[in-house]
């Protein structure tokens, strides 16, 4: 097998994260799960393992991770539910599968997977996708599985608020250390105007040149009406070629759908020529004019990484061909 | 205001449509259905509405008339039910509103306008789209406002089968003469070898010079698990920017979504400097290329128009400046 740049990148979300609200004790958290993450996709590809499989091994773990807004930590829908979105794309096929929607899945991601290789769809949603689940013999976990307290206080606030959260907002990490609920609210006031966001995604590029890009949600807290953001729509979310770029997004859903911010890194790099880096930072620039909050991991065929953001932090990891974990939260 | 050239065009899905098995009686059906939604749209830009408001009356005409695969006209599920799907978009300020898997609307694209005007979303799915629609009062049907023969008989056929259908095969054609469900039957084992395929969709230019796209779709004849395809995807079955393009997709959902055509042919005019009709015919070359069979329509703020295919046939109209009535079915 011809040796290319191996390259993995994964992220944790994107939003409104201030190095002056956070302790180190959650700071080490959250770090800590983003090298659990990069130390499983990183270790199939070390062993040439293919980008898919790394990518879907390090989101099963982000899934798994209880701070993180997918799996297990998914936020709360207004009726107390988590409904979970995710997504994964192969560079090399473009075959891709996406869940929208589902509930009591332990891992979306791996759902995802079964929709890739299962069946002639790509995107399979509510319901239906959870039938498709139980017929696949697909883990289930209940719903105190997903109860984590800090969600659960973010959704009582939101619900009496009447506001709808996206995920990280300072508060969610404050709360992580009150009990007393009015004091988290009260706190929770100037945070809501700011756009909070939170998904988990990977990008991986193989010893083969394959690339591949994956992203798992749990959405917006208090969301109601069956809301999909971007997480699990191609091109939107998640998006992965092998002649340009694989892309997974974390932001205001909304903005990276009506932008098409995934593929748009994409069509700069086939259309005008732009590098990886280029392209991935003028999609973020272009978001942030029309006031989408967020950030992005990208990884092209050679091996390159980017990992632009226009929002106060993202929780980010990359690991360089020698073996060298970066993970930053905030901007340098 | 300053007179601009409008333009308008409607599709009523694309597929298998071969002249030779359709009678002179149901292609002039089918006609009569495209030219009333084109003449609603078409008034609509002659007093100077907007092209938002255009391409949704024409999709609401061809949401109500039974033989396209959308509103009344929607395939069965596999449960026998019938799950729509609806999306526009504006080009002057890319908001958009999407719907997916939603039963019982009378006219998806209408509650998929309002999710555009009332909520921060884009996309709304399954039962809590559902919901939406009951707090806004949007008209719902019941269950036999969609049956339509044709339709239902096409399930019964597939699900004895065992296959899922996209839409408009030719025994869908033959069908609505005959009586015999055991001749229908014999005569679909041919069609279904073909990739029928099924959506309706409006593109719009109006005086101002805005653009927009509409689409909806009854989806896939016995489909299962909550399939979703490229019709309410940003990007991928529905798009629409004043600097570039307004397009409208029907064909395999699948592979549009994977291609993410719709925004694909904004990107090669606006990062390639293609024009409408250059960056059209290459999208759907590109999908002919990967066996992604279908058609799309599409506007610029020029008023050009383009309405490229690469199937037997696309059930399309269009309207020159000076009022013209362009009406087609199979390839010239």
């Amino acid at each position: 097998m011809n040796r290319t740049k191996i390259a993995f990148a994964v992220h944790g979300g994107a939003g409104t994260i201030l190095k002056a609200e956070m302790t180190p004790e959650i700071e080490d958290e959250y770090r800590g799960g983003l090298k659990i993450a990069l130390t499983a996709g990183w270790n199939i590809l070390e062993k040439d393992g293919s980008a898919l499989d790394a990518v879907e091994a390090a989101v099963v773990e982000l899934e798994n991770f209880p701070l993180f807004n997918a799996g297990r930590g998914a936020v709360f829908t207004h009726d107390g539910k988590n409904e979970m979105d995710a997504c994964l794309m192969e560079g090399k096929t473009h075959l891709a599968g996406a869940v929208a929607s589902v509930r009591n899945i332990k891992n979306p991601i791996k759902l995802a997977r079964l929709v890739l290789e299962k069946t002639e769809h790509v995107l399979l949603a509510g319901d239906g996708a959870n039938q498709f689940a139980a017929e696949m013999k697909v883990e289930s976990a209940p719903d105190d599985y997903f109860f984590t307290d800090v969600r659960y206080r973010q959704l009582l606030e939101a619900r009496k608020s009447g506001v709808i959260q996206l995920d990280h907002t300072i508060e969610k990490q404050k709360s992580v250390k009150t009990s007393d609920l009015q004091t988290s609210i009260a706190e929770n006031t100037t945070a809501k105007k700011s756009k909070p966001i939170g998904t988990v995604g990977a990008v991986a590029c193989d010893k083969a040149g394959n690339i591949a890009a994956a992203t798992s949600t749990g959405g917006m807290t208090n969301k109601k009406f069956g809301r999909i953001g971007d997480s699990p729509i191609l091109g939107a979310g998640t998006y992965a070629d092998n002649k340009t770029c694989a892309v997974s997004c974390t932001g205001h859903g909304e903005f990276f759908m009506r932008a098409v911010a995934a593929y748009d890194v994409a069509a700069l790099m086939k259309y005008k020529n732009l590098n990886l880096n280029e392209a991935a930072n003028e999609v973020i620039e272009k978001l942030r004019v029309i006031g989408g909050e967020g950030g992005l991991i990208a990884v092209d065929a050679s091996g390159n990484v980017a990992l632009p953001f226009n929002s106060d932090g993202m929780y980010r990891g990359s690991i360089t061909t020698d073996g060298e974990f970066n993970i930053e939260i905030y901007k340098d």
